[in-house]
């Protein structure tokens, strides 16, 4: 048996070394943001100096929703969340107070499904097809209801207590555009807003203030 | 030689038995609407039925733009172009009129290569980061622009003259889903859609007027 | 205004129909396990068919723990949850009794996203590589903790209280490979299952026995 | 412990039946020639019928090559080896005579790896770029070579004995395009193919004879 | 309604730097060649120092046509025209006098939608199988042709004006493998191309200094 | 001819320069461990420095099988196989004496087919599906098998002579999970395998003791 283990060893060894310089691109790839990253994500940081901790984040905490929304949302993504970069998935916690939104937007390149782990939420997208048909759901603890790609969808707490809700996405480092945000949070000119949504300029003036757009 | 030309023909024909079963799988697979569709696309036509007709598709025509942004789209989509069917690529022309415009809109799975062919347009548009960045540019004859996928972006007929444009879509057969059609074309509740986007509920109104919509 | 109206209805109506041939390729393609399916799926409901409920699913309720792990599984994959089909992702919930484990299992074709909703769990995965480093930490009620692709992995619930978890894949209909099942729930020969893992063929037996395989 | 088994077999019972209907998607995805087949590949055969003879395959005869190109080759493609589908690789056995070869030919949709069991051969691949730069290399038994997706290649026999190779590619349902069956097998003008290589009509001509063209 | 801008703008600034980090993974990733490239191409510019010229480029100018086929193609590829790296599209103009041909060559790594602008053309590609047959059709201004990825094609303006076609891809970095170039543009020994294409010796040796080949 | 000769090589000059800054990226990139790796793979060397033996490789010579299992594996994967970076193939050479086995092992990220080249071997792969079912063949000199990604599978020589296979995979740098390897190699304490497979405590320490593990 010893002679076994001798030349057992001698072979694992040998198998560790075959497998070792291939083992960042195999295994897993945590994102090492120091480094150059590309379209299918971050480069890989140093397989040796992964721990276990880089798999590891906490959504524990409630964010502060003391904002227009009375929405917030935490992200576990491949940018703050390195150990699912190139995995394809990633997992946000949203709190959503008593009367709060999650304001219509969408993800241009992940599906998502949300789950509701607190309170009572009515959800739902629009299709791009069918006269813009809506597609809605009231859930409540243990419910999901999926928000396909990168069409756009609304939260809404309508229960009496703060919600909390977890979304998991088909990217592991997923964005979002938030259409207020688009429209009215930037320096795109009134005018040109108008034009483009048929919003009455006026409108479109008290919408910038509102969310600190200019022009 | 002949006899080269014999045994030859017969290897070939042997070739053709090999290649025949997978060619629908290989060199391409032009959709057949008739049958069951995917998550990939459309099943493909039985090939030994295919013609050269069906990667052909003509975009000469100038559509009817007699709407309320003066603009009209023709679509070369696997829907209607079979060929294209699992190609990843497709097609659509854009007329639009003296101070025409195409609306906000996204195409959730889709980037955009915009290519104007006369006329002069602005189009851009909104990163859903950098607070909400705009990048706008405008564009003559022989001119083309990126649209990201999923980013809402929006052209305008700036010129004296009708403008035409072509746009290639980096799938096969995209959507778009434009920002007024998802929020005022449909029954959303007048009050979901106002607490969602913070737009007036009398506005919300005057909108789904407009565009048709309920509610 | 009116006139406006008219076109533009007549133009949406247009839109609506030049869509609608791609919609159920396009916005989702919800799973219909009645007609074929193939590697990238199950085919498409008719999309005209579709409605909300089929984007929705409930894992509120708990699951039969009476087994030898006393752990419980449910899935909302594409198979059970139509709507998710095609878009990569899909969602598990967990049950663990007080001491009950999730045994060594792999996913063969997805990465997987725990999160900790009740009680307090231990897990881990062992990578294929640096001597089969294993990569394991304890979590509580808001943590998670990734699993990548295809290794190995373990759950116990260390805690007093029994543990639920949500498990997310970066697959819309994952499998899961137990190696218990794989080794000892079937009818491999005993001699080959344990000259394939050179555990002893009286210990093969005895799991055999446990897990009711044959042989 | 009779208990556990019990309570064991039927929960084991659960879990059989919770893969079952997602089982063909997702552990593998046998080609059924008789359903429509997509942009994927195949449609599934479906588990319950599948068998291990549909994931083995023989390459062991040697094919006929009294042909032109003293060259034969036997496919393993999910068109004829049903296991393969979906699963992205396949392999082939060519055999070529003494002085016998494979002609310049390119796979538009996979790379390959050629590996020499018997004989010596010369292979090579053009690049598109640099000038169109050569790589080739001399290949004796256990050598191998790639030749990236889509560039021409091509393969010599230069021994004093009939060679054998194997090709995998990066496909499980792979084509070929042969430049002299694409130039000179068919019905195409022998103006358009000497105009559009510079060929001299003449030399078409007599190509377009040896190869079994028409025009 | 000040408390709600300033919260706002406090949320919003959070927002922000929540996705900085992962904006140049996410919204786009415009080519900086300065850095590595890999599999999925270019390494990411700076997102901070991303401008709207980025996403434009210019396809206005007619190129040189003064060659031997009297074609010119001007790219606008991610190697060139930086904001479409890893987006999956990509154009390109040709210019064709008079008689010109754009020559047989493939794409190894894309398919290509061609749409004629000025003048009248003819293109045609050939399949891998059923013969070799060939799907051709002639072309005016506005229609359009789809070549699947990695088959030999061919354009010729048969019309009595200079032609004018942009051509989309299925890829953002595609290339072309023009078969007169792979064969006689480099060193390839006249033997060798002659023996793997049966074209004359003599022949080839005529089209190697034809097209600047050597040996 | 002359004068074409002269615009031509002008031309293709320029077609060159056109084409060089993207070679790297479309027609091979051929791996530089030097440089950081990402999610896709290895970053590019500089393509003027590739050469005709960065796409060789030999698996000509026999492993070293003074092993437990007197099995050997030599890999030509992108980690030591430069030329198959980001083409999604590889292929390894497994020397198996008589009376070897390759344990039970899965590959995370890769399907592979395995082919005899010497001697007789009995193969097969475990379902996670229909009872854990085993699908396995025995294969002599030509055969092919086919094993699905990530599931469980063993090779045993059963013949009277050493046995030979290549396996090729369809990732161009796949990993392995050998089932003893991940159990008993590491650190894992013997409490936690034996709650997590059921092998009693004993046997853990005796296969840890075997394989090199501790705790």
């Amino acid at each position: 048996m010893k002679m076994f283990i001798y030349t057992f060893l001698f072979f694992s060894l040998l198998a560790t070394i075959a497998f070792t310089t291939e083992a960042s691109v195999v295994d897993f790839c945590v994102a090492d943001p120091s480094l150059p990253n590309g379209p299918a994500g971050f480069s890989c940081k140093n397989p040796s100096q992964v721990v276990a901790e880089d798999f590891f984040y906490s959504l524990a905490g409630k964010g502060d929703t003391s904002n227009i929304f009375r929405w917030n949302a935490s992200f576990a993504f491949a940018s703050t969340f390195a150990g699912v970069n190139g995995l394809g998935i990633s997992i946000a916690r949203s709190d959503i107070e008593v009367g709060g939104v999650i304001p219509f937007h969408s993800h241009p390149d992940a599906s998502e499904i949300i789950l509701v782990t607190k309170g009572t939420i009515t959800v739902g997208f629009v299709a791009s097809t069918f006269g813009n048909r809506v597609y809605s759901q009231t859930l409540r603890k243990g419910n999901i209801f999926v928000f396909p790609q990168g069409l756009l969808h609304f939260t809404y707490n309508i229960g009496k207590i703060p919600a909390v809700a977890f979304s998991s996405f088909s990217s592991d480092n997923p964005t979002g555009q938030i259409t207020d945000y688009a429209l009215f949070q930037n320096d795109l000119l009134t005018e040109i807003v108008s034009n483009g949504t048929f919003i009455s300029p006026r409108e479109v003036k008290r919408l910038k203030r509102l969310f600190g757009g200019t022009n």
